[in-house]
């Protein structure tokens, strides 16, 4: 790959908290940005890491990241509690919303953040990661912009809301983090790059024709759900709980400019069944389902079937071995910052 | 439609009761049991209903539905419990672990109740509009017994696993019901006798093509999740967390036999936002979100778009009005019962 640097992670995570206290954030709350972005591309997930760095610093200078704001709580009752981000950096907020669920479930078996008023926050895994870290079954998802049509319509009015399911695993947590959308418009980009058509149908062309052609998906803005009918509702649905709870914005009332998206509504929430006792039958369980899947039957023979966030373990052994992979334009622009 | 009966609703409860109370039940629980499967039918959603009665019966009759047995608590920390079903009626095990996830929520915010050892609930969204008739957020899933491939696996490992979300609005409450197959094999069958093909596809045939043939589907045993890969890790998710939480059965470890498919986890959370106050935004913000889809632009002229659950209100208009309409070979099962 001769247009990618490997650098490494420290170098990676150092460099970013030089340009982040320049921006105006504290030493402490850089670094852990900073390490927030280089852990999303060690962890694989390159179209959220320090890919994402330089919009990040566009929407601090631009006005819509507002790189000192600190969440606060609103209102607490008991397990629930309702937070501002204030419009301050994303991944901050969200780190600290999930920090608070855990703590409540601590104290209550389960803790619910409902955090209004923030920005993008970036790689959705993350705080699933942060919670089954913590021993935790960690719940969150986040809206976004109108960027997908309701099922029958033709406009986005709906967004691809990421949504994070993760379980705590001695060997490794296991971690569903999926947008609504089949194919986010990054991957519809790169496949219409490469001259390639998606391997399934992934919108719909101007005519409302299901097509896998992603030219045409970008020409009609009609990106499909995952299951059609099914993850429009489903999107729906994780707008209304997003914003209902949070007294956020909802997807319909964002901006579509990717530059403005900016008062985003997200919820955390924190399981702590070990609070009931039998922690060892909790981790067995896991195990077994795990080598349920393990051990199915390919259609490929031979094949290696894993369970969502496994593969995030070589590559993240990989990254920090070779160094991270970045592209050298990309490595410029952030010298540049 | 000359093979339906239009049966009064009340004739319809009062007949199943019937069974019920002969089948062992205590008049109260066998006029809620009888009530909830009228409910489904009358509101629309006749695969769920009075039709799967017998069936329900035949598990009572076979061991795996123990008739009188009562759900009990198990283990309780604060905002969350786990309970075990003792095999009992799903539907009113069901009923009454929503119906303690919103007591719970009552005193902490948000309540958590993990289900062991139950029973098919029959329609999902049953529970949901259960929360949402007491003003709370309902969210709640169950695992099944295997009937979905793994993504790349051959053989059903995962369940298709239906998740529910509701949230409470004065007009009607939003609720998603959904599996995580793109069709039900009851819906596969039907499309089938009617000489069919499914709108889209809707699994693969037995050489591993994705089809929208639905003998291909039924002789593959290989329905497709929604959304391909990531509908299959949701199921996997979703059978982790309510097995984990319960300490029940997996997947994994359920009859294929349906009529055996007993011991399944499920999971009831209910969600209090009014507690920290402001009561009309959250109500005015759920009729923006509902607005913004009802007002915007269809593909076909003149289409109206419909939020998740909003057709059961006219459908359950028309059926309390006319009758349940039941058919007639089904009508008579259940009288014969």
């Amino acid at each position: 790959m001769p247009n990618l640097h490997r650098i490494p992670f420290d170098l990676v995570e150092q460099t970013l908290t030089a340009s982040l206290i320049l921006l105006g954030f504290s030493p402490n709350r850089a670094a852990h940005c900073a390490l927030l972005f280089a852990d999303t591309t060690a962890d694989g997930v390159y179209t959220h890491g320090v890919a994402r760095f330089p919009r990040f610093v566009k929407m601090i200078l631009n006005g819509e990241v507002h790189a000192t704001a600190e969440p606060k709580v609103v209102a607490a009752f008991n397990a629930i509690e309702r937070w501002d981000g204030q419009r301050g950096p994303g991944n901050l907020n969200a780190w600290a919303a999930m920090n608070r669920a855990i703590e409540l479930s601590t104290q209550f078996g389960i803790g619910f953040v409902a955090l209004a008023n923030t920005n993008h926050w970036m790689r959705a895994g993350t705080y699933g990661r942060q919670a089954a870290q913590a021993g935790r079954i960690g719940i969150c998802w986040s809206n976004t912009m109108p960027n997908m049509p309701f099922w029958g319509a033709a406009d986005p009015v709906l967004g691809n809301n990421p949504l994070v399911i993760a379980v705590p695993r001695a060997d490794g947590p296991v971690v569903l983090d999926m947008a609504m959308s089949q194919f986010s418009y990054g991957a519809i980009e790169a496949y219409k790059l490469r001259g390639e058509q998606l391997p399934v149908d992934g919108g719909f062309d101007i005519e409302g024709n299901l097509t896998r052609d992603p030219a045409s998906i970008e020409a009609s803005l009609r990106p499909l759900p995952i299951g059609y009918w099914k993850g429009s509702a489903l999107s729906m649905l994780l707008d209304m709980v997003a914003s209902m709870t949070s007294l956020g914005l909802a997807t319909h009332q964002l901006s579509t400019d990717p530059l403005r998206e900016s008062g985003l509504s997200q919820v955390f929430l924190a399981i702590h069944p070990q609070a009931l006792g039998t922690q060892p039958h909790i981790d067995e369980l896991a195990n077994q389902i795990v080598a349920s899947i393990h051990n199915a039957r390919t259609i490929k023979p031979g094949a290696k079937l894993r369970y969502p966030g496994e593969k995030t373990i070589d590559i993240r052994k990989e990254n920090l071995r070779l160094g991270l992979p970045i592209d050298k334009p990309l490595w410029q622009e952030i010298l540049a910052l």
